[in-house]
């Protein structure tokens, strides 16, 4: 199998990473934070020590602002739904999956929040524009995706953050495609909270996700057993445990350091580096191939990560992927849980086929596919 | 070490939990009911057949109502808020773990409900009676424990269960303690919801539980990606992607299921009588020892589930488990984040020490956390 989906989740997972989480149930195997003894101490040591990891990374606020969940949506839950307040406007970009448009929209059902949707273009400064055209007085929240996770287009953090400074709002990125591949520091880039899920480029186990901030998440949406202030029936206010209620995925976290200490290791710069390569072989070998539909004029590296979203026309994106599927290609068509992305690009009726490379994607993968797709757009028989 | 915190988490896992999991990332690598391609496919098979033995093995209303989440906590929030409405009432035993006593009481904080706590004695009918003094017209729900996480109390599920059913209120039973170690039978006992980590008696690895319900869970409290009806902004209706957004723990999920088959295979009765034969032998030594304090009069199987709380006179019971920890004995004191327990015991000053042994505790461990104790009580040099 060729795996190209790694959008969905990273495969395969580095052995270092499969190795550590082996580990972790000899050495790391008690509750970490809940008891006092050496073996409890221990695997809260090695809990800790992942959380520095996540920050120094991702240029954090600090360890103890760096909590665990079980995935980037439910950091994502947590953060938007731990800040606002009745009568906030919250605005996010056209391009986001549903892990952060189904909380808003639920939160406006419910009347706690409004909200707008700006455009995300081509075009730097009409997406900003079109950003600062829906700021109110009431706006207290941005969230954007720093790379769509169908059509790879990468957000301008700094100068979204720059306009969310200007007006004193807070940012807050989802971090699901763009961690591990594009650089996010969260310092310097000027973002409140960066939501990432573990198990994608960062190459950790399913089950793991960090929510990342400065302090700012007021509430929490999950309460319960702490290991600390035990006798108080209120949610304790410090962080991490504030938002880390009930026992953690340790083995998961051991996973996600290494996969971490991986990538530092070899360069986010580089993984980007090498999966573009890849990509960019691909997208101008697609640019020339008959019959197929492309969402962008050019590859672009400054504003594109290493994810191909396409159409082959007179097909719907599902059969398209169905046949990779029999040839032993792994993609995914449809819509990837993200409506607002399509109707951003005008996919709304064939979703799109999207081909997501790991670090562990060869030129022969990606030339097997173009093969093979060659064969799908022309109808011939495989 | 001897390992005597297994009601924090059990440990060791078995070698057979810790392959599966191993084997998860080689077979099971891809993202469950995301994408169409065999490898997603495969995954999703492998986690549905975790949710049918789930669903076996607690008697349960279908899979499709078994929803994986990070750990018991959570499950508890989401099936609580998921319930309640603007104005209910709901009631909870005096033997409840934070991660029920802290939601209700920020429920409760909100305006959202009001609360009641009945207080569970060694005298069942004096217990169900206070139970029946609670309810009041609006009275939505009750939640109890099936085990107390510090003293081992067994409730009565099935009468109260036969109380709830009576007066039309749901019951959601907070498996943390129990799940492995008692039978817990949702049709047969007339269970609305259970919830369980699956990280103890179930002997999967941290960072796994389960809401298995019967449907009653109105709303979520966390939206976002769930592979399903993607174009819709609102979350699903359909179960169990309604209660399971984003990325599952997929390895987590296998070694669970691998844990549940070995439970399954020896008999939950089985590790009863095992684990209660071993602190029945300490809790009658415990008796005759000076300057020990129990919490019961007598070892009654019937309604005391294998862990045993004492504390020694004149002693905080953290300054005893560092004893026990000095001596390479793992056991936890303090208040175990269940304050209400510790408040019906009367422990409130001084928390407990508690002992929760595992499968694979032996007499021979029993006997040398005895020796050691006999020493502490009498303060002699060890």
């Amino acid at each position: 199998m060729i795996y190209l989906d790694n959008a969905a989740t990273s495969y395969p997972k580095p052995n270092e990473v499969i190795n550590a989480v082996n580990k972790s149930f000899v050495l790391y195997g008690a509750n970490p934070g809940r008891s006092g003894h050496n073996f409890s101490w221990n695997t809260a040591m090695a809990v800790y020590s992942a959380r520095e990891k996540l920050n120094e990374f991702f240029d954090g606020y600090g360890s103890e602002y760096v909590s665990f969940t079980q995935n980037c949506t439910y950091a994502l839950n947590l953060a938007i739904k731990g800040v606002v307040k009745k009568g906030d406007h919250v605005i996010i970009s056209s391009l986001e999956h549903n892990s952060v448009s189904r909380p808003v929209y639920t939160l406006n059902e419910k009347g706690i929040i409004t909200y707008s949707v700006f455009k995300v273009t081509h075009n730097e400064e009409e997406t900003l524009l079109n950003l600062k055209n829906e700021i109110t007085e009431k706006t207290k929240l941005i969230v954007v995706t720093a790379v769509s996770n169908v059509f790879g287009d990468i957000l301008p953090i700094e100068k979204i953050s720059q306009v969310a400074k200007k007006y004193g709002i807070l940012l807050f990125v989802d971090g699901a495609q763009g961690a591990g591949v594009v650089p996010l520091k969260m310092k310097k880039q000027g973002i409140n909270c960066l939501c990432i899920p573990g198990h994608k480029s960062l190459l950790g186990p399913m089950g793991t996700g960090a929510v990342l901030h400065d302090g700012c998440i007021a509430e929490s949406i999950i309460e319960g057993g702490t290991g600390t202030d035990s006798f108080s029936l209120t949610q304790p206010q410090v962080f991490p445990e504030k938002l880390e209620s009930g026992t953690i995925n340790v083995p998961g976290i051991c996973g996600l350091k290494k996969g971490i200490e991986i990538i530092s290791m070899y360069g986010v710069n580089n993984v980007f580096k090498d999966e573009t390569e890849l990509m960019k072989l691909m997208f101008n070998e697609l640019m020339s191939m008959r019959n197929i539909i492309l969402y962008r004029n050019e590859y672009n590296e400054e504003s594109f990560a290493p994810i191909i979203a396409f159409n082959v026309k007179g097909k719907h994106s599902e059969e398209v992927a169905n046949l990779f599927n029999e040839n032993g290609v792994a993609v995914r068509g449809g819509f990837h849980c993200s409506p607002l992305a399509h109707k951003t690009y005008g996919t709304e009726s064939t979703g799109a086929v999207r081909v997501s490379p790991s670090r562990f994607t060869t030129k022969k993968d990606v030339n097997y596919v173009l093969n093979l797709l060659q064969k799908i757009a022309i109808n011939k028989k495989m």
